[in-house]
């Protein structure tokens, strides 16, 4: 239960960043956003790390779940609460952000390079999720959530044009419900960034094999 | 008194940083105000955590008070301290400002959203503070003022438009003698921040039952 | 094998971040690519240090390969796979960015002034890294991956308007692949990154003479 | 010797980033150069802390020679040194920078708020120096390198209009030097830095009595 609360509270304060940090981050949130949503996730991983593992993230539950390190029935509770974490922040924020969200989304312009995008991005994320949370080699370091965080920071900087940048399925959800996204491009966030984080995962158990 | 001097010394240079960087920043406010706020509360964390707990701030001393960390006793003196510490580094910025201290504050749009957005962002504050800085989980950690001044970092970015972003009663002290905040929004500040900091305590402790 | 991998996936991320953050990133590059370059080396060092070392920088191999911390033949196989992800990376960035790759390359406005920013970057970056990551007062640290990818944000920032940089002859080489760089500059990455990284290697030796 | 190359080395590239993110920063240096600057000696201090402490400031060695961690004769070593480095680090960002030098230097608005500022600045850095590099309630960290770095950063953002923000009087001969800053206002740097690191030294032993 106290895990479910963690990835709930994690997970809340991610959406609620991305949703508040880019519609209402004025004209300066292609320099602001992805500073302000890599640093909500690298606080959170810090304060929820040593109770959930802190995912607040569908991909990296199913990464961690390949690499052996949650069972299958903590994962479908732990994407349960993800999701309806996402939903719950996209609807406080669209409250604060009042006529700052937009009547309509706008679709990807290729979905193709938003599916690459996703991947990409979440590939990394996962990768170095397993590689500084989970392996016997950095064991008891303080960076992780640093590194964690990070990530979507450059990610964002790099692949945030080509999909919104979301790597993370919850994010792609909760973008969806603030209309930061089209639902029609959902599936982009989903089949990206599960396959992203799946891959990941197996690069990671080919690169750490004495890792159990 | 050691205690109290580190409390005065983080206290007045994280208000001195608010008053500076915000009245004094120019057209790029918007991007560097909140990176110079929370570095200045990470490196005072840094500095002072040791000697004091590095609260620097009425709510995050009330939710260490709630998780039992500190005494009824030595709070109060916590409270008076960082509420003088506030006061005098904003009269300290004012004179460094001249003229460029507003004349009158602006009401707050809304204090329903500001009184959310203290509340959050406090909220998500103590939460990082207590379980960074006073969890058995992540005992002897590095990283704990990264965590708390990038979690005020990525609060001002996302609700800084709503309330200010203070999410701190002593801020908000300081806000309101450099006329950055309405004196009849004071409230805001005083029970968005008390009442975030202590919900998080009550929180941490359901999600740390083992801590004592 | 498994070192092979790392040292391709964090040398791909490296480069496509340069390319995509550059390339892509409009008006404020100038304030948004370093961190994001910076940052994309820093995760990336954080996830395959404990694998490969996380040189992703055939200077960098060199310098440690001058302190004596890796044989000459995974040096050169070292070289070979960041040449090969540079190479890649440019490739996938430039599919992503279409038309915003300019169809020639602008050639330095100064090689003297590029090949002083190269040879003081990449000795800046490989001093780091070697005191950082393979010293023995500095040992079980978890800010090497800060201090290393931070080193290129600072030097970017100070030098990038000299010669783009690269700080390292793999980011030259993709740099030069997606029209960044004119191939006729391509010797001041190489011979620039190479002398820095080699002559940083000395000054550690001579500065660290008990560490074997 | 091995401790007087550190301390070149680190004060050169502090100084050399001062000079080309701010002179050659363009529109945007106002957001980039606190950030560059502070970075730049964060890595600088993670590179060379284990070797020479990492001073890289008269300011700094006045400080922990008062606080009792190196003697006089050290002390006159690197105040040397640290100043040779600044005049030698200028010279060549003058030499990159070309005709972006000023030819003349503007005279600070204010002699006392630059007084007060560089008094603020680097009582704060010196603070932050002594309590994460050399306490006994913080020895082992990670953190002292961001600590002391940001610090820079914050109080550039917040003091930076008023004097420069040097808060060191090597990087105040290096920006006399480049012309950022007016000799006839050399005296500030020198009187208010040293001034503010002896009196955060002196609040460094008070605080932390059983020190030795």
């Amino acid at each position: 239960m106290k895990k479910l609360i963690t990835e709930f509270i994690g997970t809340f304060f991610l959406v609620l960043t991305v949703g508040l940090a880019v519609l209402g981050g004025g004209d300066s949130v292609g320099i602001t956003a992805p500073i302000a949503i890599g640093v909500a996730l690298m606080v959170m991983v810090y304060a929820g790390g040593h109770i959930s593992g802190g995912h607040y993230n569908p991909a990296v539950t199913l990464g961690v779940l390949i690499r052996g390190k949650i069972s299958l029935a903590d994962s479908i509770g732990y994407w349960i609460v993800q999701l309806i974490a996402s939903a719950a922040a996209a609807i406080v924020a669209m409250f604060l952000l009042g006529d700052k969200v937009p009547g309509d989304a706008a679709a990807m312009a290729s979905t193709t390079n938003g599916l690459i995008a996703e991947f990409l991005g979440t590939f990394a994320l996962v990768f170095v999720v397993l590689n500084s949370a989970t392996a016997k080699g950095t064991e008891g370091n303080s960076f992780y959530g640093l590194a964690i965080g990070f990530t979507v920071t450059a990610m964002a900087y790099a692949l945030g044009g080509y999909s919104g940048g979301a790597f993370n399925p919850g994010v792609g959800l909760g973008m969806s419900v603030m209309h930061m996204a089209d639902w029609a491009d959902f599936w982009v966030y989903l089949v990206g960034g599960l396959a992203g984080g799946a891959v990941a995962a197996f690069v990671f158990l080919t690169c750490n094999k004495d890792d159990k």
